[in-house]
């Protein structure tokens, strides 16, 4: 009898636990994911800053799963867990499981402040990154249209509330296509006008590398044109700018890298989360007394020997969903558990080109050399599951030209007639 | 003093005219696009049948305009032309012209049941082509998913309204991929029992080719499982399907192919116009009594020598662009104005691999021949604004996978938290 297996989530986690019980005799996997696609999440700030393509750094679950007969994939929302029954509900039905992982991921959160979603997108999916490149274009669009001088510098101004990965990455395009690609493309700004802000609560950004690295970005980043604000905790977000405390930045466009919290199922199931939302785990990534329940990636809360826990990156979730695979495997062959052992690759952060910085244990270097490693490193990743060549050949002409040739605003409606009269509408036609 | 020339609308006219005009000392361009971004809106099925992505056929209006000094763009909403004041109303003021170049395009048209739009998309551009994809590719999400025979049927009928060649793009391309594309991804349908219809009022398909090419062209439809139904008028369209006359087809997804509108801006400026909207021209493109006007592409309505007039098609589009632009320069300069001679380059459809036709005057091909020419032609005229070689390459590794690998679900509303509750979001996430 082949065991049910049951993945929800088809991110770095779910896809590497589906691909090692894939042509195994002994399960049968059912993949679920709201999404039809697969999602390289370390290169969607390329989408939303218009150097890529959706296609470039996305492709259908049922691609990369199409060889693997044992494995079916359902897309569709998961509404709940019952451990007891070992039923997943969703939104087409219940699904027995005899193993089930959960690896559903985060969203951006607002701190208790849902309303500033609306003036301030985050950016974990496609649709958002396309929202994000919406507006930023949008923005430019609005400036060269513009006599009002005020109404212009609004419209050049950009805020990224968040000075982690993404937000330096956000804020660095930006400053990277202001100062050197748009400019040739506009006749009544100068792009180079362009203020760029990054409010970070806390004392420095990329608070996870060491302060050395931290400062070597802040400084790149100013080079860039972007102003790095830290210890400045954002108060609140309107349609015109953000409020910090007694100060004020009047833009048009605010984008959200601030807060992460764990998707909603884990707080639903009645088992210990952290205040992130995230899953307490076990050494071996299985839910207290349900050994049968894995959880992995950013849903899983998974404490490293050295009392910390493991942050939401992509080679850990990678790393997890592996284990993950093994794990389920092993217990049916009857071999008693091991504990997950993280092995760290380090840490990067992109800023632009030829601007990076890395840390791997004691070792750390920034610049060119850096850059380069970062882009060896995601090529590398990105190449196993798309085309490498059509992407490098994009990269390489983006390169040379200073392009972001993705610049597409597509309208959120797609009706001629009947259009519906929603703000959103007007905002983007 | 220079001339003032507003050219509204960035298609295949006034992008032509643009360039014709581009880096004369004797005129200031303005160019007016809704969009901004300049469509090769022959391949534009490709990208609703997720084989290419929006990028391929699209790209910025001002990268393609940067090099010229004397071209302004502005996004924005024409409202209005003023004849008598010479000014253009827009959603961002009035601006004045000395010569004025219309070519805002048309839309798809429901005979007067614009109700229809809801259950029957048409496809005029990116988001539309991208609305057509979702719903596509969500109908075999749920085929997959259900257990009920009679709603999977209903999920794997699709109904192309119109048997012209967009209508038989689409029809050929939803063939050709449930037949040889689709199969490897799903476990729990046949993609193979997909069913096809092309709906046409008329007695053949592809009315403007020969009796001989269309009869070909149904032929070849057939074989990828199309079943064409000609004489056939649609009289309802509703969320579970098509009404033709007495007739019935059950259907999830319907598209719309089959009728065209000129844009609204000719109608509300108390011009002639025909039956299509367009505005009626001189024989050099110009409005009567209004040599500084000018209109092109499927806004105008040219009579031939024959006494037809010239159809909506991408090569009479470039052309009379090409005619409009040398004509201002030839008024500035003082020489009369010549009547637009419109050189015919025959006309192709494509259905499929190796499936197409081809007429050019009396010379009539079919097969893969016709379809190489349509390809080569295609290739060639896409390359003269996006790097030939990544189009290229995609297509050329299509061809050998039979990949249709764009076939991203993306969806409509990008917020997580707040999400507006309506119909749309329902079905697109």
């Amino acid at each position: 009898m082949k065991k049910k297996v049951v993945i929800v989530g088809g991110g770095f986690t779910g896809l590497n636990a589906a691909k090692i019980l894939s042509n195994r005799k002994e399960v049968e996997v059912t993949l679920i994911d709201r999404k039809n696609y697969h999602l390289f999440q370390p290169l969607l700030y390329q989408v939303a800053m218009a150097a890529l393509g959706e296609g470039d750094i996305a492709t259908p679950l049922r691609n990369m799963l199409a060889g693997f007969d044992n494995v079916t994939v359902f897309k569709g929302l998961v509404t709940g867990v019952n451990l007891q029954s070992k039923t997943v509900n969703t939104d087409f039905g219940e699904i027995e499981y005899d193993y089930l992982v959960l690896a559903c991921g985060a969203q951006h959160h607002y701190f208790g402040n849902n309303r500033w979603e609306e003036f301030a997108p985050g950016l974990k999916n496609l649709a958002q990154a396309t929202e994000i490149r919406r507006r930023v274009m949008e923005a430019y669009e609005a400036a060269e249209r513009t006599n009002d001088p005020k109404e212009r510098k609004k419209q050049l101004t950009f805020v990224i509330v968040g000075g982690g990965p993404t937000g330096v990455e956000l804020a660095g395009s930006i400053g990277e296509m202001s100062r050197f690609t748009l400019s040739r493309f506009y006749r009544h700004i100068d792009p180079k006008l362009t203020r760029i802000f990054i409010v970070e609560a806390a004392e420095r950004i990329l608070g996870s590398f060491s302060p050395e690295l931290s400062s070597k970005a802040t400084r790149e980043l100013e080079k860039l044109g972007v102003q790095v604000w830290t210890s400045s905790m954002v108060s609140d977000v309107d349609a015109d700018g953000v409020q910090i405390g007694r100060e004020r930045i009047e833009a048009a466009t605010v984008l959200w890298a601030a807060g992460v919290m764990a998707s909603e199922i884990g707080k639903n199931m009645g088992v210990e989360t952290d205040r992130s939302g995230r899953i307490v785990v076990e050494a071996d990534l299985s839910l207290p007394d349900h050994p049968e329940v894995f959880v992995g990636g950013d849903q899983a809360c998974f404490t490293l020997e050295n009392g910390t826990t493991l942050p939401g990156m992509a080679p850990a979730a990678m790393q997890e969903g592996n284990a993950i695979g093994r794990a389920i495997l092993e217990d049916i062959w009857g071999k008693p558990r091991k504990p997950f052992k993280y092995r760290d690759k380090g840490q990067m952060a992109t800023i632009g080109r030829n601007r990076a910085i890395v840390e791997i244990g004691n070792l750390k270097f920034d610049g060119a050399l850096a850059w380069f490693t970062w882009l060896l490193v995601h090529i590398y990743y990105l190449s196993t599951f798309k085309h490498r060549v059509f992407v490098l050949m994009q990269w390489g002409w983006s390169y040379f030209t200073f392009g972001h040739g993705a610049r597409l605003i597509v309208n959120k409606d797609w009706r001629f007639y009947n259009e519906p009269k929603t703000e959103d509408n007007e905002r983007s036609d």
